[in-house]
């Protein structure tokens, strides 16, 4: 093997900048390299945490696609990103690797920072069927008909409604550029649900896979009866060109396949079986997700290095399946990702009441409002990052009817390593417009046990309760209830100047910062008002008895509980100085999460320095403290 | 025709309170009532404005579907609900069409406050199959499965992504109650577009249409040259029943084929062909969109009964064409609403550069990200009510990338007659939590022209221009520009005691309540900020210098240009007293712009009032002013 020519060689051994090194190749070459790769994913992956059974089951892949397209001319879409580690290894970063999904290292996903070869930085599904039907219009419009558009896109991501939009455009469009890689490994974390998961399992046995397809999987069989019932494709009944299927793991029966297709006259779609997790016999044999996506593993056996602590979603998950038990009319949705949101101890005991539908977040919400429009009470789980995609029908289809639906949003606020795409900052944001919905962020394991029930026994309009990816912590006490709102702590023999309004998970933060400002003499009441919207119009008398009130919260501030905080004060006539404390109005790069709040203020002695700041500001500028300076007996219940 | 049982006998004539009225006909007489339906649909909607093509379209269809089904035991779901005319005057809600749409009157969707035989008030396309899937799953669980659930889906909002992860949720569904009629009528406002569309017209054109079927449009001829490309259904490659094409007005036959899927063993697809218009000549040969939705006609011409004053939608349309010539990288973006959006003029001047994606908002943005990764500035033109469609591309795929796209929001703030769902009031909260997106609210006709070639001009990151649907008025001139705001207007010989900040068209009703104001001498101010995202931080050192500042817009005032203002307000330590108005945080019913706008306080007087009361209140609470009480210079440019 000869050094490449695009990216100098590097420590790893993978020395590729891109197709041309890998068109010199021969076979057994690459039959070695594929080896490598697999080994180096398996090796450096297990050491960072990341994506790992669906970038083995690329590894042939994305070789043939390099060695029959030239990238960058020719544009390599990932649907989604988390498939594009080996792209990244025949890219020249390998040497990333050490520093995976880590702050300042390599992403998780495509980067545009770190390449040319990279295009999508999001990686929500379903969306490069998209990018490649604008990017193709785009390079036809500028008289680019030499450059390839390819786009690689799992079966579980043509479950998505934007994929069908897309293909439905693609289909009858005038471009001769376009290949559809079906990247058909059965699944998405689950199994692909639907018709459309039946249809590609039909197709699959229906003798067409090429010899050296991968040995069915134990729920292909009982489709296969059914192979005799639908002559053509999907693809082919809505105009597209359709191959396959072929064997993903054969790199030359890829590369034949994909020549064919970028001759082609028309889109086409080229249908290839692989299996998730290949080669490595711990993905392989994984029964929840194939170790789709996973954190510091022991190489050897395929298990976490360390036991994993208590986390947010198990404690969701224990509670939702007892309260399936109470309540008969409690059923529960995930958009493929049963297990990743907590349901599956929920699944076992009623599989009747758990619907997966996919990765189709629209169809999770508008299904859920037919739900309750029936008379049941369903809860839609989903990580906090995909509720974007469903804001229509919560609005429209779940709040216009004030139907009783609960959301649980799992991931909110920053979430870490994954990124941009994947930090849960939007939905309080988001939420915040919807009528009548009600959003709850519990501070801790008992108060999302119990906004859980407070939330699915309210039987009008929506509920939420969002909660952070991290380990849940010890339980924090309230000293009082009053007017709804926990007050956790009310600073002794001195004034009241600063109230901190702690949404959720910073009420530990929060009170971090009441300790230090208390050491220099600085009176603090630091509330969780439970219940972030609406906002509870209690906290504006609060903040009339304070020279400072102060609301923390990571998300996004614009169109927070903040924003509504500092509304609800102006609509009082209350001129207490207030500050909003959350994440800006951007995108936040990867990082851990304790990083990342460092990095934006939300921790305590953050949150204490700029209660001071803004109290001395009020000094400073001569203005009479708009609260009241002393201690006043009317927020006492 | 004897009188109905359901419902006492009517002025109109159409005694029926449900489908045992119905069963009782003969051929003859249901055939007198279909020509007696249609001459009434004629002369109401004429007289009033409303759907016209959509339900003449549907008159049979709709008389044979309540007599097979027993609705409201049965589940009559309409997407959308602009198709339900006939179905409102056969549940005995004919007299209502009097007042069809007006406020206090009958709604233009189904409405469940009406009638127990309503369901589905949102009427955003696509979503009926969600519901259907819903309401099966719910009466399933509940032991209901003797209550059937019927979809009618028109052929383009099949176009749309929920209705395909619906039908990929149905298809392998385990209930036998379900059944989806496809009102084919080949068209939503335009020709339905893309592989679906040309599908669907292969099998119109197959042979297998019942002998009555309707002569082919114009369209389909061309189309019929590909029949036998595709021998199976898209609908049944995905596992679903199939039966049709039939023609949609034959109400015998229509019957045949509903009675059959009724006692299918699977949800079944009946494939209804019918057109849009029928029996109204005006309607069925109108080239824009079949007198899809009216405003009041002339009956014996189909022709506007006035002549149409310059719109917002026209402005924009005859400036776009004009951009067009200017930037040959410009290009833009429909979603089945070409003329709707006043793309007419752009499309004719520029046939290769105009991209009608179908009803599918998501990949109308998705496909914009990759217009712009493709070098091109595109223009997406959506209504405003339906951007909460696309919210996850607009963030995720736009803004993560900072791709340059205009978005163009036709109908934002109160539309009027259309009701909660088609208010454009939610576009300004969505948009503000999008990073780096920038939205103009243009006052006027020049200020659009202005705005739009503003946004146009930049290029990086999202831009987005809203403006109302209504006439558009008179320039309003600015006294002078300052840092990036126009000053309309400033009280001359009085203390600046109000700041108005008018988002686009509210600046008109805040010049009347300056009037109103300085008339009983108090000093006003009052400026249009032209981008109200981001929030220009020199309104709040404008705000520092008045008694009490307002924010005036028609949009929800969660998450609205007022929430940002008070929130940049308090980053600043300004703590002027400040009013945010706009629209409550919750839904709207129909009505007349005027009158919803008077409703809701967002009129000269509404607004001078609620200034008056805001600067009173600051003076018996005994607390000094935030602002100077003098005017300054310092906010002179």
């Amino acid at each position: 093997m000869t050094p490449g020519t695009g990216a100098p060689p590097s420590r790893t051994g993978f020395p590729f900048g891109g197709g041309s090194d890998l068109r010199a190749l021969h076979t057994e070459e690459l039959t070695d390299l594929a080896a490598r790769i697999r080994s180096f994913l398996v090796e450096r992956v297990c050491r960072t945490g990341g994506h790992l059974g669906p970038n083995l089951g690329v590894v042939e892949l994305t070789i043939a696609l390099h060695r029959v397209f030239d990238s960058p001319r020719d544009v390599l879409l990932f649907d989604t990103g988390h498939q594009a580690y080996v792209h990244k290894i025949l890219t020249g970063r390998a040497d990333g690797f050490d520093a995976l999904r880590q702050r300042g290292g390599l992403a998780g996903y495509p980067s545009r920072v770190e390449s040319d070869h990279d295009v999508i930085e999001n990686s929500h599904a379903s969306t490069a069927l998209s990018y490649a039907d604008g990017i193709a219009k785009a390079l036809r419009h500028r008289g680019r008909r030499d450059r390839a558009v390819v786009a690689v896109v799992g079966d579980g991501a043509l479950t998505g409604g934007l994929a069908w939009e897309a293909l439905n455009n693609i289909a009858t469009a005038p471009y001769r550029n376009l290949t559809i890689v079906l990247n058909d490994n059965g699944r998405s974390y689950d199994p692909t649900v639907g018709g459309l998961g039946e249809h590609l399992a039909r197709l699959r046995g229906d003798g067409r896979v090429a010899p050296k397809a991968p040995a069915p999987s134990p729920a292909r069989p009982a489709l296969r009866a059914t192979a005799a019932h639908a002559p053509a494709t999907v693809f082919e009944a809505m105009g597209l060109a359709y191959r396959g299927p072929v064997d993903g793991h054969d790199i030359g029966a890829m590369e034949v396949e994909l020549r064919a297709a970028a001759a082609a006259e028309r889109p086409t779609v080229v249908h290839c079986v692989t299996v998730k997790g290949r080669g490595y016999g711990p993905a392989e044999s994984d029964e929840a997700d194939c170790l789709h996506g996973v954190g510091v593993l022991d190489p050897s056996t395929g298990r976490p290095a360390k036991a994993a602590a208590p986390t947010w979603t198990s404690v969701f998950g224990t509670e939702i399946a007892a309260i399936g038990a109470e309540r008969p009319e409690v059923v529960c949705l995930t958009a493929a990702m049963l297990r990743q949101v907590g349901l599956d101890t929920f699944a076992r005991r009623f599989p009747e009441r758990v619907f997966d539908v996919g990765i189709a977040e629209q169809h999770a919400v508008c299904s859920a409002a037919g739900l309750a429009t029936g008379g049941l009470h369903p809860v839609v789980c989903v990580y906090s990052t995909f509720l974007g995609r469903a804001v229509d029908q919560l609005l429209m289809d779940v709040a216009l009817h004030s139907l009783p639906v609960t959301f649980v949003l799992d991931r909110a606020g920053i979430t870490g390593p994954d990124g941009p795409s994947h930090h849960g900052m939007w939905d309080t944001a988001l939420l915040s417009v919807v009528p009548n919905l009600r959003l709850a962020a519990p501070r801790d394991a008992a108060r999302l046990r119990g906004l859980l029930r407070e939330a699915i026994a309210m039987d009008e309009g929506p509920t939420a309760v969002r909660f952070p990816k991290s380990a849940v912590g010890s339980d924090i006490d309230a000293l009082t209830r009053m007017d709804g709102l926990d007050v956790l702590h009310r600073s002794r023999r001195l004034r009241l100047d600063v109230l901190l309004v702690a949404a959720g998970v910073m009420a530990g933060p929060c009170l971090d910062a009441a300790r230090e400002l208390e050491a220099q003499g600085i009176g603090v009441t630091v509330v969780d008002p439970r219940w972030i919207i609406p906002i509870n119009p209690t906290l504006a008398h609060m903040a009339a008895r304070h020279r400072l009130a102060v609301s923390v919260e990571d998300c996004t501030r614009t169109g927070s509980m903040g924003s509504m905080f500092v509304q609800v004060c102006a609509d009082a006539g209350i001129t207490t100085r207030l500050r909003v404390l959350g994440l800006p109005r951007d995108f936040i790069e990867h990082g851990s999460r304790a990083e990342l709040l460092i990095e934006h203020g939300l921790t305590g002695t953050r949150i204490a320095n700029e209660a001071r700041r803004a109290l001395s500001a009020t000094v400073e500028h001569g203005r009479p403290p708009g609260g009241q300076d002393k201690e006043s007996e009317g927020d006492r219940p």
